[in-house]
C-alpha cells in the first residue's frame, strides 16, 4: 500500500492461496479471508480476487488420480472464494487450473481462469502423465516445440553422440523424446554432449544425421534460448526473441 | 582438409582419443594412429597432438577409485601418444584430466595439459567427490560462485520457498548448498520457485530474508546467466558478462 501511495496508483491485488503445496500463497479458510479484508480496506489496493495455482496436481499420472486430486485440493480455495464473495468484498478473479487440469478444472465452483501454458508447447513431462482416453500418453494437444542436433560420434555399437547436452536440454526427467523414432532413448548427462542409447532402434544414425527432439519440460529448457524459429510446412515464418530468457538474474 | 584449403589456411588439428566412455573420439591405438598419420599426410592439417578429456572419471568419488579409474582409463591414450612420437609424428600435444583429477594426472605419462575449468568456481558436485586428505569433501579448491535469492515464503512449518528454482539453479544433483548454514537442504524442482527444507537447521528464515547457494553444477548453472558480479570484501569490482551463454543454439 505504502509503494503504491508513493507511486501514486491504485494497485489491483489478487490473495494468493496455497492449494496444500506450502509453496507459496496463504493458508485458505480465515487466514484468507482477512488478508483480503486487509486489502479491501487499504486505499491505495485494490481487491481484484484470489489465485491459487496447484503446480503440485498438473504432473499425475493418470486421469483419474489426478482429477480427484485437483478437486480436492482447489475445494478450501473455492470455499475461501465463496466466503469473499459472502463478504461482499470484490472478487472477480479465481485463477488456478492449469494444462494438467484444463478438462478438470471447470468442475471447481467459480473458477474464472485456468492458468494453462505448457499446452502450446507440450513437453515429454507432459506426454507422460496419461490423458482422459488414454493412460499412457496425454494426447490432447500435440507437441510443437522441438530442439534439432547434430550426431558426432556414431561410431560405438549401441549409441550415438549428439551436440545438445545439458546446456540445450537441460537433465529434467524424463528424458526428452527422439522425433519419429522409437526403441532409443535420449540422455543430457553431459555438459555439452546429448547421448542416444539404442534398444530396438527405428534406425541407427550416422555422423553429421539430424534429428529432432521433443524435450524433456518445455519451461527451463525455453529459458536456455534467446531466439525460436517459427516453422510452418518446413518453412521459417518468423524469427521469436524470448523476451523473458535470464530474467531470474 | 578441403575446408581449411577453401579458407586458404593450415588448420591446427589434434586427434580426439576416447578414453572408454565412447561419448567423443575415436579408439585409442591404430584407428588413433591411422587417423593422426592421415591428418599428417594433407596437406592444409597440421598435426599437433592427441586430446582425451576423460570426463567420466572427474566426479568418481574417493580419491582412490578415482586415481586408479583415471590411470587406468588414459593408459591407452598414452601408449597411442607414445606410438605416435615413436612413428616421427608431431605430438606436441596430449591434453586431457581435469579438475577432480588435477593431481593424479601428472601420473600419465606424456601428458601436456590438464583441462581443469570447474576448480575456478566449484560447484556441489566436486565438493562431495572426496579429496586425498579428506573423504567427504573435496575442499582443494574453495566455492567462489554462489546465486543470491531471497525467502518469498516463511509460513510453513520445516520449509521456506525462495526465488530461485530451476531457472536460476537447474535441477542437478546434488542439490545447492545454502552458505554458511547447516540442517537445511535447498531443492529447486520447481521452475520460479526453491525449496529450502529444514531438518535440523541452524536457522529459520523470515520472508525477506537473503541467502547465498553455492551451487549443484558449475557449467549449466553459469550458463543461465547474462553476467556474474565480481566481488571482493563485499564490494563488487566488475560486472562480466558470460560470453558463451547460450552459445549452444
Amino acid at each position: 500500500n505504502d509503494a503504491a501511495r508513493e507511486a501514486g496508483i491504485i494497485a489491483d491485488v489478487t490473495v494468493d492461496v496455497d492449494p496444500g503445496g506450502h509453496r507459496s500463497g496463504i493458508t485458505p479458510g480465515e487466514p484468507a479471508l482477512t488478508l483480503a479484508q486487509l486489502v479491501d480496506r487499504l486505499n491505495n489496493l485494490r481487491l481484484r480476487g484470489i489465485l491459487c495455482y496447484d503446480g503440485g496436481s498438473q504432473h499425475v499420472s493418470g486421469f483419474a488420480a489426478r482429477r480427484t486430486q485437483a478437486i480436492e485440493r482447489l475445494a478450501p480455495a473455492a470455499e475461501t472464494f465463496s466466503r469473499m464473495q459472502q463478504s461482499g468484498l470484490n472478487v472477480e478473479i479465481f485463477s488456478g487450473g492449469g494444462t494438467g487440469t484444463y478438462n478438470i478444472d471447470h468442475a471447481t465452483p467459480g473458477f474464472t481462469d485456468i492458468q494453462s501454458g505448457s499446452y502450446v508447447f507440450m513437453d515429454a513431462s507432459y506426454l507422460g502423465i496419461g490423458g482422459q482416453d488414454n493412460d499412457e500418453v496425454y494426447g490432447d494437444f500435440k507437441p510443437s516445440l522441438t530442439i534439432l542436433t547434430t550426431v558426432l560420434n556414431a561410431q560405438y555399437e549401441g549409441r550415438a553422440t549428439t551436440d545438445a547436452g545439458a546446456k540445450s536440454c537441460t537433465i529434467n526427467r524424463p528424458w526428452s523424446i527422439v522425433v519419429g523414432e522409437t526403441g532409443m532413448s535420449y540422455t543430457s548427462g553431459s555438459d555439452e554432449y546429448g547421448t542416444i542409447r539404442y534398444e530396438n532402434p527405428s534406425r541407427v544414425y550416422q555422423a553429421g544425421d539430424r534429428l529432432e527432439l521433443i524435450i524433456s519440460h518445455c519451461d527451463p529448457v525455453v529459458n536456455l534460448y534467446d531466439k525460436m524459429y517459427a516453422i510452418r510446412n518446413n518453412r521459417v515464418e518468423a524469427v521469436w526473441r524470448i523476451a523473458g530468457r535470464g530474467k531470474n538474474q
